[in-house]
């Protein structure tokens, strides 16, 4: 009896070892089988020596590729399959001497030894870097392990009512009910992959034997009643009898996954609570996004990966400054594709209007990345093989290949690769399922799903998308904008408090107006505003030649606007003058944006608009300091809307993302009507590492196995998440009515959300494009939670 | 009846309301007065007025003064003693006109207005700036409040039968047990203060009064027995009759504060627990550092003053460059004083030569402080009011005098005031009372108490200190001397772990050295060493031209050094590639501090000497990673150990100084056998503000009084001591015998050390200068824990 051998995971992940089939295998056992049929009995003994060489010794594949070539060549044969049992066992000899002149050894004879040596190779697989690498990437922890699957050997290559194939219980494209895939006859489960043959359709096994055929379906049809999903399964037929290897759930591609999901639950197959953990939430990104065709891009040139920072399609024209791309759009260019080092708020206006965006440096987490994803615009982030030339606008590839100001290039922004030149996209269209699925996902879930959007175009798009409010608007992002970064910067230059009142007036009626047009898109959902986060330096330029052009624009002396800068320097931006702390060293900054904040509501209410503001402070870590900045906001506020004599409700809070903040969130409660966990900040302070510079050492840890995962983006249950639970426990005890609510990049994170669900907050926000990811896993925690 | 009013806390708070006498005078009491004594009469109401009108209605102090000089010159008078009853009683109309004009109202003539006019402005007090700023330096809570006295007034002033003193039951400045102070005969107490009159000594009550002086002899003995405790009393003698005005205990110098603890003990006033709180330990650094003699301070000429960084005295000629200070001390000069704009880990050699140190910016933990502090050295930092000239090498003041390298100047770390020109130091002397009352110290307390000391100087000063061990040693101070920061830049721009290695090599007989001398210094105590902790870009010049000068020296082109120190830069250091990330991407450096670490235990135990190394990994945050770093640390010592043939045990622990750190101690007690709360870096974190940069709004939250202390000096019990005890509680649930310490800048501060013993540490660790301080507030702790 031979044997295959093969890992419990590997079809899932890469870098996992292959199937070892034929084991038992030696001189003796070949020369038995070689007296039923010598060119099957050799043909499976060279392909064990050469697949056992590979995989259990490391044994450079080529070797033998060349071995099997150099044989074809002597004999002038083409295929592998013109091979006699002479030329193979021919080749058996060779490769014997290739093992042997590689290992020092003879190959083993012992089957024991093959097997337990085997066995031993599956389970080294599982710390194989590629697989490593993988799990990070999908949240598998590295200690689950993986099993071991032994099995008798069958032979789909022992003559023409012999075969073997791979199939699917349903269409894992399109997501039809209908048996999908191919096979081959006279052949092993290789052959059917390798692409030596051509398969042929499932479809035509009817014709060829069709009571196998139909086994076969019966069975696709048992085992998707058993395991209630669609099935990916491999079989066998051997001399005419039907034997099903291996079974698994089959991958899909979003639209599949949706249409199999809503068509089961229609069949009664399954629950809508079934259904709706059969989507990867992570998948619908697919459905949001335009998409490359994907016919054209297999042609397509590589010039380069990065990180998928955003995901979708873009193409365009290459530009170089957020300033050109702007320029450019204004005279009607609406291919772009900007290209920088790396990005800063002072880019934003050029990415608008860009198709996407690459940077040369910066994680997942950098600038670009995350503003690229409020956008739903692609983004690469950190390609770090490309050299750019700031002086005469170009940048370099890794081969030297040199893409000028213009020249076209495209960004797959979820897979990282760049492409050199124009690939064409098409419009994701988002079938009926879509929305008769997340209908099912809204009512099963019961975290509200909120979105962080800045301006009236985000929040449009999040409101589509399903958005039950914002979350988090960054009021910094609106100070960019045109003549408003000026108004900034004058009140950053005020030497008084009465100066820096004047500064603030220029800019309060610009934030009103954006206020209200927030306020009336969200049309009466609850609108989440923070007050200014950054820290001032961030306004202002700072190499010498701007300092010196801005000087001469502020009327002041270079050396004046030179020494407010140096001044304004920090060592730990991060750890900063920033957030709440603005406001208890410049109150009018306070003032100005809560007068901006309940004006704009006010305005809206007067139009029969309903409003609800909620004003969130950031970086809170005292109690006294949360009182003090709120008796800002409050005797501010309520001065107005007493004045306005329109009635209107407004709630003040506060963003939890400093460690104390949690430790002492009982007493914080006592002044905040809600908090809003800002992870990003609360993860940088947790772990003690800064997002902008922690992609220099990440990567060790990623290699060496301390993290598994990347706690910017997925939140980290053991720490970050311990401290959350005390912030909510303590929030509760002291207001029980707190409410909850998380603003962090986390709030898109499948896992993240579940985590969320369940430690009791009311409402995740995420950037637009993920608000629906948001809503199904929502769902699927609520699900999860009542088994 | 006549009252007075004063503050319960005036007499230890600046800022708070003096006392206001004479409260109930009126128009109509006056009249009825005068007909007894009718100077003393108008006296009295003219002193009340200008009391009130100061305290009550903030009317300047100047106008009642210029109106009482005009009276003096007008009638060619010169005390204020003086003025005959005609005069004081028109002084009357002129103030009462003087109070109308500035009040617009007429002086009040209701006793009971005046009273509780009185009474709110004392409460008002409290939060005078002054005030405020006196209990943040004093640890004294903003939440007390105080207390209001309302007392009958007797006169001092009714004749020469009356008088007025101040007096202590024991000399405040020797500690001898004798009264000591001072009185004036026909006065009222502010005579005594103000300084018109010259008081005589109160020996000299016996011939004016004796039944007095022995009941005030009496009395003083009884209060002090009541109290356990030195009394500082006002009284007064009304017609020959003494009356006790108050009593407190008095404050006293650190010589007598001791001198009055051992001597009440040996007298059985109060027991050695009692005694050992009498002392507070802050003012034990008096009597460590040497100071200016007080006579010749009093003359000297003040030029600034800035944060009181490091106590002691220092006097020498200014220098502006720790290279050049180097050079001076090489050919001899010993008397100097570095002044800079800020010290970083480059000059370190520079201060151990000089006298003081004085830097323009900087908070009490700024560089210099802290390193100022750990030597011993006098230091003031943040001195704004300097302005350095870089250009011609001097400094000019506030009041535009300039100083150049070589003039003299002082300074006086424990006031922060520093003079323009030599005053000449006295060693402090240590009586032997200190070293009685230190074993009294010992015996009581449970804490240990080790040493922060990175050579065999500073090691050597706190075993003189009485220092248990080392609680922090920082390899990374040893790398800036002489050749060692060039071998150390070798490693950072080595591009494979080859060169790095080879590199190391070089540093490694220098670091072995440092440790057997440390070993040798502590004999036999435990010695903490931390690997690496700062990001390798602290070891590289910034500048274009130090870049330009160094790749010459290394060989590199400046291109290629360049771009390596763009590569290191962070955006945020604290909280970049550092610590025990180090050892996760280069495991060589662990590798040669285990080395050198472990040789150098061996080579000192073959010499007959005990060693107790203890190895402590910086900025731990994961159970993993720890994993990573310890196995390095363990396989690297267990073979040289077994190699050596020599017994030697060695721990391995880990810094605590991470918030999840302290979230997951129960994990990181499985691999750590102690650990070591490094509590100013678990302070930055915990509250998300960098020491660096928090001096640019911590100002304002003094002043807002949103913070009353500063948490890098005292820990904060409430957030950064609650993370503490979470450590401490995991940490010991995973390992019930692991050790733990503190070795923050808090291991000196006497509440926080009290907060240490409370959560169970085994030890504090401080630098050398503040053991003795250390060993009393243990002391402390563990009595006051008893009761």
């Amino acid at each position: 009896m031979l044997l295959s051998v093969r890992s419990g995971a590997r079809a899932s992940m890469p870098g996992m070892m292959d199937t070892i089939l034929n084991l038992g295998i030696n001189d003796e056992v070949v020369q038995t089988l070689a007296e039923k049929n010598r060119r099957f009995a050799f043909d499976s003994y060279r392909r064990f020596i050469q697949m056992y060489s590979d995989v259990v010794k490391e044994i450079p594949k080529k070797l033998f590729e060349d071995a099997i070539d150099t044989k074809k060549y002597q004999r002038g044969l083409k295929l592998d399959t013109d091979m006699d049992a002479n030329d193979l066992e021919d080749l058996v000899k060779v490769f014997k001497g290739i093992y042997r002149e590689q290992t020092g050894e003879d190959f083993p004879q012992n089957s024991r030894e093959q097997l337990l040596d085997s066995v031993r190779a599956v389970f080294r697989s599982w710390n194989n870097p590629r697989a490593i690498t993988y799990r990070r990437l999908n949240d598998i922890p590295s200690d689950w392990g993986t099993a071991v699957n032994v099995q008798q050997m069958v032979f789909g290559n022992m003559g023409d009512d012999c075969g073997t194939g791979v199939a699917f219980s349903r269409n894992p494209v399109s997501g039809e009910n209908e048996v999908f895939g191919e096979f081959l006859m006279n052949a092993q489960g290789e052959d059917v992959v390798a692409g030596v043959r051509t398969p042929q359709e499932i479809a035509t096994l009817k014709q060829v034997n069709e009571a196998a055929y139909n086994e076969f379906v019966a069975y696709a049809k048992k085992l998707e009643k058993h395991y209630k999903d669609m099935q990916d399964m491999e079989f066998t037929i051997e001399h005419g009898k039907l034997y099903i290897l291996q079974t698994r759930n089959g991958k899909r591609t979003a639209n599949a996954a949706l249409k199999i999901a809503v068509d089961m639950e229609s069949e009664g197959l399954i629950t809508k609570e079934e259904a709706i953990l059969k989507v990867e939430p992570k998948q619908l990104e697919q459905l949001l996004h335009p998409n490359f065709d994907t016919n054209k891009l297999k042609s397509a040139k590589v010039i380069g990966k990065g990180l998928p920072a955003s995901p979708g399609a873009g193409t365009g024209k290459v530009v170089f400054s957020a300033n050109k791309a702007q320029e450019l759009a204004k005279n009607g260019e609406k291919e772009l594709i900007l290209v920088r080092l790396e990005t800063s708020p002072e880019d934003i206006e050029g990415m608008v209007v860009c198709n996407g965006v690459l940077t040369v440096r910066g994680g997942m987490t950098s600038h670009a990345a995350v503003v690229a994803r409020g956008m739903g615009t692609c983004c690469i982030a950190g390609c770090g093989e490309l050299t750019i030339n700031e002086q005469d606008n170009s940048f370099t590839t890794a081969n030297g290949e040199v893409f000028h100001e213009g020249d076209y290039i495209s960004l797959d922004g979820s897979t990282g690769i760049v492409y050199g030149e124009k690939v064409d996209t098409v419009d994701a269209s988002v079938s009926g399922d879509f929305a008769k699925f997340m209908g099912w996902a809204d009512s099963l879930r019961k975290l509200e799903v909120r979105a962080n959007a800045d301006n009236a175009r985000d929040a449009k798009q999040a409101y589509d998308f399903g958005a039950q409010g914002i979350g988090l608007c960054r009021t910094e992002h609106m100070f960019f904008e045109g003549e408003r970064i000026f108004a900034i910067r004058e009140m950053i230059v005020s030497k008084t408090p009465e100066q820096r009142r004047m500064a603030l007036e220029k800019i309060l009626p610009m934030q009103r107006g954006d206020f209200e047009e927030l306020y009336k898109t969200m049309k009466g959902y609850p609108v989440t505003i923070r007050l200014l986060d950054p820290p001032l330096h961030e306004f202002l330029p700072h190499e010498d030649w701007e300092i010196r052009q801005l000087a001469g624009d502020m009327n002041m002396s270079f050396e004046e606007l030179k020494e407010i800068v140096v001044d304004l320097h920090e060592f730990n931006p991060m750890m900063g003058h920033r957030g709440c702390r603005l406001d208890v060293t410049y109150p009018e900054i306070g003032v100005m944006q809560t007068r901006a904040i309940i004006e704009a509501a006010i305005n809206v209410k007067r139009q029969g608009i309903e409003v609800h503001p909620e004003i969130m402070i950031p970086l809170i870590g005292d109690i006294k300091e949360i009182k003090f900045v709120k008796d800002i906001i409050t005797s501010t506020a309520d001065q107005i809307i007493k004045e306005s004599g329109i009635e209107l409700k407004y709630m003040v809070g506060t963003m939890i993302e400093i460690p104390r903040a949690c430790i002492i969130a009982d007493e914080i409660a006592k002044e905040a009507e809600f908090f809003s966990f800002g992870t990003n900040d609360l993860t940088q302070l947790t772990y003690g590492f800064s997002r902008d510079d922690a992609g220099k050492f990440l990567k060790s840890y990623y290699d060496k196995r301390i993290f598994d995962f990347d706690p910017f983006q997925r939140i980290d249950e053991n720490g970050v998440g311990k401290l959350v639970q005390t912030g909510v426990k303590l929030g509760k005890s002291a207001r029980p009515d707190i409410e909850l609510g998380i603003c962090g990049e986390h709030g898109g994170d499948p896992k993240s959300v579940e985590f969320c669900h369940r430690v009791g907050l009311n409402y995740v926000s995420c950037s637009p494009f993920r608000v629906p990811i948001a809503r199904l896993s929502a769902a699927q925690a609520a699900v999860k939670d009542k088994k």
